[in-house]
């Protein structure tokens, strides 16, 4: 591999055999003067592009990639399932008694990790103050009884499932999911990725900026009678990416801080390797927490042809970023991570104000895809 | 609350808040001079509105309001739920063990009543006058190999889910289920809502008039190779709805006789409680018979984004009429009715004559929507 | 019954109550001068239509009608089931322990019979020298992890059914499905469809002729992301239908040879019985095969509204062949074959050059629904 500087709009570096990929993402950015994203890749462990472009964001800076976020559940589970100390199958409540309340006993792992347990709220809501709290919105969710049969349908429990799958993480290990991701991947691996930023990095926090229309504006989800609820908390309203009391708790399900380059290393040193290290995640481990749970339609965003598997988005038709393996996650405001075992590519691109009307930018998924087919042709 | 008597085309009373509601429902009778429909609605168990309109029926009129009588299913079964009689995870069989035969020793009480045990018609098929018996249904589909593995899809059981059902509280109870609902709700409760309309009611009972085109047309439900099967009862036609022997019998699938007003009050007194009295289903109750079961696509209706609780309806994109704990049930030919407990909401809604193609009356089902949003907020 | 020899452009006899459906196939032939099928009927066992039309096919002719082989597969088991041989809810491990590798241990054979195992690729993918091998490719399936979590979706096993089937029925019986299929159906039904064509037969095989546009375009597979893999078997390419590699071996998904005529009298001997015989198979073995398994989006085909049964194809609203108890398959080339117990019908269709874009001809579709509601009224 040989990689050289950019001259272009995009900064960085970039394998010689990203020319192609590199005039592209210099023809976004001179097509949009305010656009303004990172983009990293690893392919085989090796870090082949390292690219930022526009006015808002340098090579150094952390923003919040909402639920980009989510890679740290899936990867974290991903390493307690490798180190025996985590069986998807068995009941939530064997870990967790509390949790068998309102006849949830049998639910398990597995289920409540593909976002079938149907649990995207408490009953009555939980408000921001419970949500970013180690403990208080899990006890509560303990206390509800799902909206749907657990296992007859799926939905995004888009911020619950990180209230959930950290206290798990914390009744099987006694440490919160943010502390055993910090401490088991985040420092030993040295990945530019926060789940609550040090008070030394605050300085190179850059915030998002509103979409041309408000992302919270749920009126883009049709008919599903759950967004309201779910998407309501009651009380006053955090900002997650931009509310200094988000950032520095790192939300795992949506408010963690960091570089593309960080998000993609991340998966890269977890699936592939890097630099020649053996990968934290045994090949058997990535197809464990890679395989599709759940296909269909979701019930919180009343949308058809969702897929994740434990934890993670998998490639749909509406969001091809992949081969059947490949699996990641996508953000309410542009940003985009994944990877995919069989090419060998690790991806992870941010940005500051992400488009209309939310969700992964599909340029990213479209160069997530480009990326793998030419890396590994 | 103040209640006061209309002076429009819509005769009865309305809570004043709901002088919008009542300007709404003048509205729709002086646009169609054959409309005609009573409009009941309870709000935390206190009567807000009790409206007729229109030339063909009177406040005390009774009709059959088709499947809005599987209402009364949904909530005897809660009935017994709560007193323990009745399991929602038991084998079917365990009370009714004819019900194992053709490999249905495994099938549970929930996939029976929430339409996924796959016998929605008998094989050979159920006559008219099998359906309207006590047991005779229930014995042939006892008999019966279920037309999908049970729990592996569901659709909609229009007329055996009454025989079903009856037959699964006979052999729990010693009492079919016309009958545990006549004695431990409709009686104690006062509610003008019958299984089989006693002699002395019977002045009372007006006709369903046709639709501008049958509603028994089942090329409108396209694709579905179950319809036809399902809805073609060989032998002689009952018309559940004006036939005698179908409403003095009072089919709980079908064929039950009362008045808006008394459907109103029976979801209220069980659900919310009326005039201060404790409701006769306990907040977890509600909970359970009102928790979403399946969703997606109806074997037998052909339809895509249908949901069932235990029994009941919930609300769907195409029939948005509360929130996710909400529940009931609509008609054939237009009525409907539903109960919200996150708003406090009981509303009913028959009509003379349904509007193509049939199922709940739109109109109703927003006016249901409006008022728990207008009473709740 | 009175078959009359015909005397249009279809050649061969037809019950006299079917000269619409032979003037349609004359009308057919006569539109279409490169139009070549064979169309075989039997109704309560009796051979009702026999034709043969179109310069590339004679009435003995055989070909390889693909897909439609598989019916040899689900009659097969079928004969087992009906045995006590196999066991439907039994683990696939219980007779074979080396499935039970990559948490396969609980997939039961009804899973892995209707598309649900996650298995229509081994990983890493297979070639067609170990797929046209009666134990080289399961071998190699059954250490593989599904793609999908066993039972939570399905997926056409296009081709690997084929061979998981056949090792199931190996373990079981200590013979091939070819082999078992061949003693058991085959030559005591004396059918003209074999699953590896005998030396003695080879001067009738007419070669598949190539549609418009090539049927292996899996352009038209959209947003299937598991179609690539599933279709794009690594090594030297096999035309299933035109190799004699493939037809001599006869793989069980799809390489079977023969004419209309013994296809359709392999599902009239198995379901209604010939000639006055009983079927092989009894009314309940042919419910239990028959009952839907499965129903919804299939995730290698990326279509919705797709339903098996035991390996069958159901009808839907897309292939409308019959009543709710019918089954059967299509080929990728326009082939198809039937029954439905329901109106005594057994119907196959085979043609040379099939229509664009594949599967079943829509025309074969509409012959087998109408030749069913005509011979049963």
């Amino acid at each position: 591999m040989t990689s050289s500087a950019l001259s272009g709009l995009a900064q960085g570096v970039a394998d010689d055999r990203l020319a192609g990929i590199v005039e592209r993402l210099d023809d976004m950015l001179g097509g949009d003067p305010d656009l303004s994203f990172q983009v990293a890749a690893y392919h085989d462990g090796e870090l082949v592009l390292d690219v930022v472009g526009g006015p808002h964001l340098s090579a150094d800076s952390v923003l919040v990639p909402y639920s980009v976020t989510k890679n740290t559940i899936g990867l974290t589970v991903g390493l307690l399932i490798q180190r025996g100390l985590l069986d998807l199958d068995a009941p939530v409540a064997s870990a967790w008694p509390e949790f068998a309340a309102k006849d949830k006993q049998g639910v398990t792992v597995r289920q409540l990790l593909s976002h079938q347990a149907g649990l995207p709220q408490a009953t009555p809501a939980l408000s921001w103050a419970e949500l970013l709290d180690d403990h208080a919105a899990a006890e509560r969710l303990a206390q509800s009884r799902p909206f749907w049969l657990p296992g007859s349908a799926f939905g995004y429990h888009a911020v619950t499932i990180g209230n959930l799958a950290s206290e798990l993480v914390f009744r099987l290990t006694g440490r919160t999911l943010r502390e055993y991701y910090e401490q088991e991947l985040r420092r030993p691996l040295d990945v530019d990725f926060f789940l609550g930023l040090p008070r030394e990095h605050e300085s190179r926090l850059v915030r998002i900026l509103p979409m041309v229309r408000p992302v919270s504006d749920t009126s883009i989800i049709h008919g599903s009678i759950l967004a309201p609820v779910v998407m309501g908390m009651p009380g006053p309203v955090v900002d997650l990416a931009n509310d200094p009391v988000s950032w520095r708790f790192g939300h795992p399900a949506g408010s963690g801080t960091g570089t593309a380059r960080g998000i993609a290393k991340l998966l890269a040193a977890t699936v592939t390797g890097v630099n020649g290290a053996a990968p934290v995640l045994s090949a058997d481990t990535v197809e464990v927490i890679g395989q599709q749970q759940v296909r269909g339609y979701d019930e919180v965003l009343g949308q058809q042809g969702r897929a994740h598997s434990i934890v993670f988005q998998k490639p749909t038709a509406a969001m091809p970023f992949g081969g059947p393996r490949a699996f990641g996650h996508d953000g309410a405001a542009g940003a985009f991570a994944s990877v995919d075992p069989d090419t060998g590519l690790s991806f992870a691109y941010t940005i500051a104000r992400g488009p209309w009307p939310g969700g992964g930018d599909p340029r990213a998924i479209a160069l997530a895809a480009d990326l793998g087919r030419l890396l590994s042709s």
